[in-house]
């Protein structure tokens, strides 16, 4: 068993004990957990940001192959340290065993699928169109271009996903894999669960001779030093996720600095779900039940927790929810901020005119008890503190009385990471309206299904328009997320020889490109 | 010949002449042309805001196929208005007739390349990956993505390419390729010029059938109005080819903004150009030759022409340079306001410590004169002044020592549209680290040729870290540019009747897909 020792990584280096000390305590049990944690200084932060400099250019370089092993050494020694991080994760947020075991799995699974991605390799969107020397009035120059590492990135770690949104969560992962040396700035309440990932990651890099600005990690439990994280002229780009206000912060930080730079956050998101009156007819019950299930799943605490819920109106699905919130129990919330921030929104949003309270479970202390809450369209519209986001495992359903009001609720929303729509075979096929207008306020639109449950796979967008994420163009889970940490360049003129592999005519790894046009995997001719 | 009016394109109508007043001039002959432009009012603003929202979403869904001929009609439009372009445009930019003739070509064909990509249809990145209902411990659900249109986009018009980067410009032909209505403010040193282009565009809107908000265009001299368009919820993107403090105060604005938005700007760039010692030996007066008629071409008056110049001191080539370009006429600049921002920077330039003027043609008024001016790379490294960019047709050769020399120059620059090396193919070969660096500074690296001449086509990158553009990563010439203007979606468990045409298994256009990793134009089976 390693022992923690609750410093800073610094490329190979541990930091010292000097900054800021802070401690964390087991939600479940308040008890205050050892060791006590050093937050980085200023001098280790420049050290960091330095290695990360020297680092970029040697590690940018490295071939796909050789970051493909670094991510899967990465994930082979989180592996062998599940049975350490488990214990030490559910101490520091609540979470049960197989959740921890599943989001191990599902960060080592990650990990393998960007190195997959690398050794496969077509993701650098390599385009080449070869040279006309006859054309006239001007020669045509051979011209090819492709994606690569934009520069070192700060990596800032979710409170509510200690593995697989953390330290070796997907932001690093893509980042990683885009051959972006990479400097994490801890959650300040699973320190310890981020202390092992560091030294997994730190192992890895010495074991596969990296050099050694490619990852550090940081301990910071105020603001001052991740501000001045982002405003260094070393960092090219930011991963975030967590709160809005947090992540705004973090964007308005970075589009004032003299050079600015992209943050790439992933904010809030209400997860609108509308139950249609066919599907309603045929299985309001069952629909009901699931939806507890996804209300409830991990305390609410996942960004895609459907907190609206639109109906027709159905007593006997009220009655269900009803039921079934009463009898989910309270759980202990990742830290008793959250658990407080949980109550204190569900107090304001059962407290404003017209919201009627179906259920709720009692709950104190770092508890949070599931609530099912109902209002109607007129109410939802006149107000928009029914759309503000609760996160913990609340809902709140919106009785409309015609399709046209759930029209009008849907494109009353801000943007989201998720929409539902619950519907006949019929009525899906008629709701296109409805369709087309959450195709524009959300990342992701789901067929008789609900928002948990978020597939780390080619296609998959956990994206969606400004409050979801920052930019509302791109998403952080799947391999699409690589190309946040990328931007395009293009080769001129070039001989052979002194081209990126990627772009070599006779295409050493046959990866497809777009040549002439053409989207193929085989040599130039 | 179509009469003037001087008003404002707002959806099929055309604006009032209530707004502010405006006139332009030739730059040419000082004569004050007709008619008087008249700015749009905040109402008219307001009108194609609404429109253009109103516009977004049947816009965004109509077929790739309607929105190609669309772009179709609009260059079949300018191409039968080139005899009228010509001589309003050289009559407000000073620009000689086979250049706005070469141009308006481009613009067309940039337009009917937009139109081919949308026909081909695989730029839209579908990526599909197939459900597994049994799979443990959670059955992986059917998941499609692929881009989709932002929303509308506001236009900002170059003063540099009163065609190719303004009113039916790459912006805008990108934009609208991707499904997004446009508004376009004009820029008004070349009102005439973009009214009879709008017009082409309004032709096209009404022949093609289209949505009345697709296209305004808004006549607008002072800040104001373009701060209002940027700061509409309705705009969700900004296009914008200018100045680096005109493009630096719209992404402030954009940044700022209750929902922020990206602003794709194009902003300032100086080119650097490489020429190491073997080609000097080799051919350097060739080189010489060839980097006056770059750096003169269209009286200097390119984001890419070639400001700075590294050699290592050769005095056959300084003595081409001065002899070229002191047998280079002035030329009349695109507007006074241009002109006289080129000589203050060229004085400004030519009058810091150890910087030598080789050779200057006299010029005044609305004239640019040729320069070419000298300094060590000592002084180039200790003054920033030496990297500022002169818009206009000068160039700045600096000396180096050594090749670390070179190279720490080289590591000192900003962010650039381009860089370029100049090496026999051993020097290239060897070149790495240099190459390299300029890899890291630039978006396009270009060996033994010259910055100028865009290639429009598939894998052009006219972009770079900033200050070359604003986000660092992306296009704005050629048909990777499109994506700019575009956001991820995903669909999970849709029927197939529901899905866009570009995710349905039956593939109806046969593009090319990621089909669970693998890239086919396959049905999925």
């Amino acid at each position: 068993m390693m022992e923690l020792i609750g410093t800073s990584f610094i490329g190979h280096q541990r930091g010292s004990e000097s900054g800021q000390i802070f401690q964390v305590t087991n939600p479940a049990t308040g008890q205050v957990l050892t060791p006590s944690f050093h937050g980085a200084t200023e001098q280790e932060l420049q050290k960091a940001l330095e290695l990360a400099e020297a680092a970029f250019t040697p590690y940018s370089l490295t071939s796909p192959e050789k970051r493909a092993e670094f991510l899967k050494a990465i994930a082979d020694n989180i592996e062998s340290l599940v049975d350490e991080i488990q214990p030490r994760m559910t101490g520091e947020s609540a979470l049960p065993e197989p959740r921890c075991r599943m989001e191990a799995g599902r960060t080592c699974g990650q990990l393998r699928l960007f190195a997959n991605l690398l050794e496969e390799g077509s993701w650098v969107n390599a385009r080449i169109e070869t040279a006309l020397p006859d054309r006239e009035p001007v020669p045509k120059p051979d011209l090819r271009s492709m994606l690569r590492a934009r520069g070192p990135v700060a990596v800032f770690c979710a409170s509510n996903f200690p593995l697989a949104f953390s330290v070796a969560g997907g932001d690093t992962a893509s980042a990683l894999a885009a051959g972006c040396p990479v400097i994490v700035r801890a959650h300040c309440s699973h320190p310890g669960t981020a202390e092992i990932v560091a030294g997994a990651i730190q192992q890895a890099v010495i074991s596969c001779g990296l050099p050694e600005g490619t990852f550090s990690m940081i301990f910071d439990q105020g603001r001052q030093l991740a501000s001045q994280l982002v405003q260094s002229p070393t960092i090219q780009a930011v991963g975030f996720t967590g709160s809005r206000s947090g992540g705004r912060a973090l964007m308005d930080l970075a589009a004032a600095r003299p050079v600015p730079i992209p943050v790439f956050a992933e904010m809030s998101s209400i997860n609108p779900v509308f139950v249609l009156p066919g599907a309603m007819a045929e299985r309001g019950e069952m629909i009901a039940t699931n939806l507890v299930s996804s209300v409830t799943l991990g305390a609410g605490q996942f960004c895609t927790c459907p907190g609206l819920v639109f109906t027709g109106g159905s007593d006997s699905f009220n009655e269900v929810l009803s039921k079934g919130f009463s009898e989910q129990p309270a759980a202990t919330m990742l830290h008793q901020g959250i658990a407080k921030n949980y109550q204190s929104c569900l107090h304001t949003l059962s407290s404003q005119n017209g919201v009627q309270t179906l259920a709720k479970t009692e709950a104190s202390g770092s508890q949070g008890g599931p609530a099912i809450l109902k209002a109607t369209h007129s109410e939802f519209i006149a107000n928009p503190q029914l759309s503000a986001e609760v996160f913990g495992p609340s809902s709140l359903v919106i009785e409309c009385e015609t399709g046209a009001d759930m029209l009008a609720a849907a494109a009353s929303l801000e943007g989201q990471l998720t929409a539902s729509v619950h519907g006949t075979e019929e009525e899906i096929a008629n709701a296109t309206e409805l369709i087309n207008i959450l195709a524009q306020k959300a990342g992701r639109l789901i067929i008789n299904g609900f928002p948990t449950g978020v597939e780390v796979c080619h296609s998959m967008v956990h994206g969606g328009p400004y409050p979801a994420t920052s930019d509302g163009a791109s998403t952080s889970v799947g391999t699409a997320s690589i190309t946040r940490f990328t931007r395009a360049v293009a080769w001129q003129n070039f001989p052979e020889s002194s081209l990126p592999d990627e772009l070599k005519s006779i295409n050493p790894k046959g990866i497809t490109r777009l040549v002439n046009g053409i989207y193929t995997s085989a040599p130039v001719s």
